[in-house]
């Protein structure tokens, strides 16, 4: 890879593809939009048919996939920067009992259909594994979207997807250190408290923080867009510090943009966005490029596929549903649906455990066509259950909690 | 490269790369600008720094490359974006000329030195070309920083840049073919009339077209960020475009830039603005990451260094300087030292000459020092010849021509 500069064919072939992805995605959004849906939706769609099942324009590599990852670490920066008032702690058991169940209820529902199927015992557990993984990213891209991030369904499920996020990783470590052998149960009890630790802290002490350090950066700094690199700076650090913590990334990046929610100006926020602007479409229309439609051509597959599918979505609808049942049954569907898409994160469990040689290939297409599947299912179903808010937003333009 | 998401060690290493790149540029920036000179100038030490000739705390590898070039077309777009009122047409003579000038001297200077050094005749052609080679990037920078992208001079360095970049290409073109063995006239010359019609019809009709298309979009259709998605995509096909037509992808990214500036909101503006600041310091802190210090610790190639540095700023400055007369003494100064800076243009002509086994090693490192030097030394340079313009803005806050 040389420099786009001179022509080199390797580069321009990466703008190319960058193009066709972009210009698909945004694309397919916009008639998506026309038809009434989401327009995640539609760049999740224009990803599938420009990807390798399909049309193969775009395969994904290296180069998309950091493009990708970068745009969800912005996307949930940006939901973090545009929360009102949002305390972790306040809706902390509501959202934790909510998490609990989501986590339970799909991980024995998964591994069982696989052990009832014949699976191996480390296969199915990892199949269990992928259908607890929830996508935050695409919920959140859709209630943005929808300007619905501040009601009060919509934080209970950022802050359940949190904790989701981080009991996800603890089993999915689990189910790794079964696949090598033993579990190491001192040094999950670390990464535990030390994830769990680093995610409260920030969340506790985040915004204060910068509410004071903000107004003396602004007095003392000569730059001219410094609320902007303390926003990059901050955003990646926090990134690092996660997944060191042994939480994921997104996470770290969520809980920056929630730290600068109330000390940067306007001006920031809308140069941030459009960083999220151009980056969202490569993690979209990414996750689609990575569809396998050859599930389709196998029968036996394919009814296996349907179910995981079908258990995938009512687990966690039902799981999650129920754990927020006391919230009303209204923000308890919302809640529900909220946290049905796999997307990202069900891909790279599959991905962990076919790796490490646990996962065949053909179950390893059938999680990522759940992981898709349910991503595209969501949005959908999750405007139809905002709909009374939708309506009354439209009738009030401001509106909080 | 998996995902940051799970803790990917490589993907983390990757964040953690781009945290302290982005980081450190944006310190030495600061720290630049207290000492006041350009922010530019600390963003590249900050690269010399960091690099792997100090501290080698971060190596350039295809991923920063990707974030530095993506930078450098995001900037040049930037540039055009922001240009009040500039027609190519309007300074076209005045450009042309200092253009030819700008590469006719460094080139015979260049060649000349290495031929009486006893380097082989296409040895010192490469050097001669890499002389040419004229990153516009880096004197855009400082100026759209001081806020005198629309000052007559300004807008005649950009110009002449254009044409600078197309003859630089045409020169590379012939030395890369008299290294392969023959060359092609009749190829050369179609590429010629490609890349000079391809920019001056979009430089003609650009502007008009989008004017006519942009309002008209914007009632069509239902996204919320319109402009923004059709800032990327112009942005994109045009630098796709100018690698095709034979041009540097810049012009293209610039040409767009151009296109758009009259019909955009600011909205869209600060947005692109964002994606603009995220990703220059990686072009800014990438070029000073392949510093090569090594060249000082022979002092047999240290005076040859500096020989071909001196070469270098002189005769550019007095090729375009001269070439400028004719805009009186003061700017043709500026314009002199505006198109001084070879930065990541003149590293990549010594780059494919090394790739071809033209440029030995010893020769490629003083060619990039030649290129980094020239680019650290213009932009303090051309804050002391702009420093009228600067006090004059000061005073009054908006102004243009």
């Amino acid at each position: 890879m040389a420099f786009f500069l001179m022509g080199d064919s390797a580069a321009v072939g990466l703008l190319m593809q960058m193009l066709l992805l972009f210009g698909a995605a945004k694309l397919f959004a916009e008639f998506a939009q026309r038809l009434g849906q989401p327009a995640v939706v539609g760049e999740l769609i224009a990803g599938v048919l420009i990807g390798p099942s399909v049309l193969d324009w775009v395969r994904p590599n290296e180069f998309l996939t950091v493009f990708s990852e970068l745009g969800v670490l912005f996307l949930l920066f940006q939901v973090g920067l545009e929360l009102k008032d949002f305390k972790l702690m306040r809706v902390g058991w509501d959202a934790l009992l909510i998490a609990v169940a989501g986590v339970l209820l799909p991980f024995i529902v998964g591994r069982q259909i696989m052990l009832a199927l014949g699976h191996p015992g480390l296969e199915a557990a990892f199949v269990g594994a992928s259908m607890v993984a929830t996508s935050v990213g695409i919920t959140a891209k859709v209630l943005a979207d929808l300007k619905l991030l501040n009601v009060r369904a919509s934080k209970i499920i950022l802050a359940a997807a949190i904790i989701d996020d981080v009991l996800g990783l603890i089993v999915l470590a689990v189910v790794s250190s079964l696949a090598k052998g033993t579990v190491n149960y001192y040094e999950l009890g670390i990464t535990a408290v030390l994830a769990i630790g680093f995610t409260l802290i920030v969340a506790q002490f985040g915004t204060k923080a910068f509410e004071k350090l903000v107004p003396r950066m602004d007095r003392r700094m000569s730059g001219a867009h410094n609320q902007f690199v303390l926003s990059i700076l901050l955003l990646f650090a926090l990134s690092v510090l996660a997944s060191i913590a042994g939480v994921a990334a997104i996470i770290g990046a969520f809980l920056a943009g929630m730290a600068l929610a109330s000390s940067v100006d306007e001006h920031t926020k809308e140069q941030t966005a459009g960083v999220t602007e151009f980056l969202v479409p490569f993690f979209l229309a990414g996750i689609g490029l990575h569809m396998d439609l050859s599930v389709f051509q196998n029968p036996s597959t394919l009814w296996v596929c349907g179910l995981i599918l079908l258990a995938a979505i009512l687990s966690k609808f039902l799981g999650c549903g129920l754990g927020a049942l006391r919230l009303g049954v209204r923000d308890a569907a919302r809640v529900g649906i909220g946290m049905v898409p796999r997307g990202e994160v069900g891909m790279v469990v599959a991905q962990i455990g076919n790796s490490i040689g646990v996962i065949p290939k053909d179950v390893y297409a059938i999680v990522v066509f759940m992981s898709i599947a349910t991503t595209m299912v969501a949005p959908p179903l999750l405007k139809l259950a905002y709909r009374d808010l939708i309506k009354q937003q439209a009738q009030e333009p401001t509106q909080s909690l």
